[in-house]
């Protein structure tokens, strides 16, 4: 078997898994933005009929997971796997939301790259042979994560300019080893990068030098370049971490242009929903990718994706002790074609 | 190429990864205990030297890290990937001593399973030729987690009958496609079992279904019996769960009997020790299996090791809110031989 290892940090897939099927489910605020036609489900009840915002953010997963089979035509014990993580301490809006269910369950953490990280791991583990169908599931919820992250809601702080604005939203993908795509091609496994930045309010600076790094290492390992893609997109940098990725590829030499865009600044009219540096969350790359970007690769308007989760590795706790943002990104080729 | 998925959750590996080396570090408590000269570092400082016990958690790792790959003969840029996480809120045990060093990170979040997860993936992905060498990284550390998960140290809080004391430790293994072993043969993945328990200082009794649920599932899957084993080890169930697994199987008409061993109580001498149901956390499995089990199949006592991380998937917010305990078990056969 010719080896799937590529460079430093990336691995090919010789038999591309095939998304079968993705859903996403997203709060008030995302339906209100330029996607908002894009989601399968919105509601405009922030607790999504719950008692807690953790337990609205596991019913926005059990709705996402339940969209994703029922598109896929497949029950949940036709599952052979599923890999999914959030935000919450302890993950506890996946966990709870497997539970059971009767579905082998890897529990990830790659804070808001976890919609990719679990992406990697679902192709990695049909490609190989070790599983025939699987899910890839994660979200994020403003008010859940407000509250632990930064402050009580009803404290109403002031927000900086280059804050970001945590994406109440829910996305899942079903992976399988047959079906018409898009393909999963290739992945590369992000470093933490950690460049010392401390400000938390600032999670685009944090997060760009890694999701500089992972482009580098992917375009270094597969031997391509940005123009080999239709669009190149990062998870939740916002404008300003936007701004940044773009600058250090100038640096290079390399423009990115057009083809380069952020879901974090995708989701929101920063200006008119007060949403400041743009969006971010697990559930923000995660409904952009499972609406609106799947969505144009089903009508072939977007041919070859480069999706690239990013995910600050900060707690509250860190930050405290003065400790500066360690971040990683991943990235996964998406294609229309099977290569 | 063979399929490598088996029955209803479980893998096997073709082309067994090997254990290339292993290391343990604890702290005084653990030291103190019956294992105490099994770990590779013990430190009577419960901070290792540094000014927080979350940033000693994190020393924990870096040591037991290096000590793995000083023994495998490795440099950190030799290994593909590494799979790693804690307990702490955002994992950022492991997140902080991955920083900056230039090691494609899988985060993973299994609570007190990590090790079996990482295990499992790390062996997963050698298997498959995704990597050569990999890292599997856990820890625990008893102060960090107190205050997390239960209360100010100083508060002197009086601890129930059932309680576990978390585990001070970490544990590292180098896992890679060539080597003497002992050998990653197969894996079960656990599914997310909540039968109900809502006392989270009895992480014994949530765990103990999800532990039997794997078990019997390994078994189905696999065509073995407890007797194709020389020793099956649970991670953390302490004395009360490790009762239960046992009358579980009973009840089956399955006697586990002396082949059957908890790590949580195996750890510590729980009533000279203070340590009421035993040792608990991702570095109480991790330090018993990267110290006293690989040990003892290095030298042939154990040529068969069942080994199975259990993980309470609670969070202190979920307990707060009333709900149960959701909980996972992740198993991995580990073989002096090849087959």
């Amino acid at each position: 078997m010719e080896t799937a290892h590529r460079g430093k940090q990336s691995f090919v897939f010789h038999d591309p898994p095939a998304i079968l099927a993705f859903a996403s489910v997203a709060g008030k605020k995302e339906a209100d933005g330029p996607l908002g036609s894009t989601f399968d489900k919105t509601a405009k009840d922030t607790k999504f009929g719950q008692k807690t915002w953790e337990k609205a953010e596991t019913q926005m997963q059990r709705t996402a997971m339940e969209l994703a089979l029922q598109k896929a035509g497949l029950r949940e014990e036709q599952l052979d796997a599923a890999f999914v993580g959030d935000l919450l301490n302890q993950c506890v809006g996946s966990s709870f939301c497997m539970r059971n269910r009767n579905i082998p369950t890897f529990g990830l953490y790659g804070a808001c790259s976890t919609m990719a990280e679990s992406l990697m791991l679902a192709a990695m583990s049909v490609n190989a042979g070790y599983c025939r169908r699987v899910l890839a599931l994660t979200s994020s919820h403003f008010a859940s994560s407000e509250r632990q992250y930064r402050f009580p809601l009803a404290y109403g702080g002031q927000r900086t300019p280059t804050a970001q604005w945590t994406v109440t939203g829910a996305g899942a993908a079903v992976i399988g080893s047959k079906g018409d795509g898009p393909f999963l091609l290739n992945a590369t496994v992000g470093t933490i990068v950690d460049d010392g930045i401390k400000d938390a309010a600032n999670m685009g600076a944090a997060m760009a030098p890694a999701a500089y790094e992972t482009l580098r290492a992917h375009f270094d390992d597969l031997g391509t370049s940005p123009e080999d893609y239709d669009l190149i997109v990062t998870g939740d940098l916002g404008k300003l971490g936007f701004r940044l990725v773009k600058d250090l590829f100038s640096r290079d030499g390399v423009e990115l242009e057009e083809r380069y865009r952020d879901c974090g600044v995708l989701i929101f009219d920063c200006e008119r929903q007060d949403a400041h540096c743009g969006g971010s969350g697990c559930g923000c790359s995660a409904s952009v990718l499972c609406g609106h970007l799947l969505q144009k690769m089903r009508r072939r308007e977007i041919r070859k994706l480069l999706f690239c989760g990013t995910g600050a590795l900060l707690s509250p706790l860190t930050t405290q002790q003065g400790e500066s943002i360690p971040s990683v990104c991943h990235a996964v080729t998406i294609s229309t074609e099977r290569s």
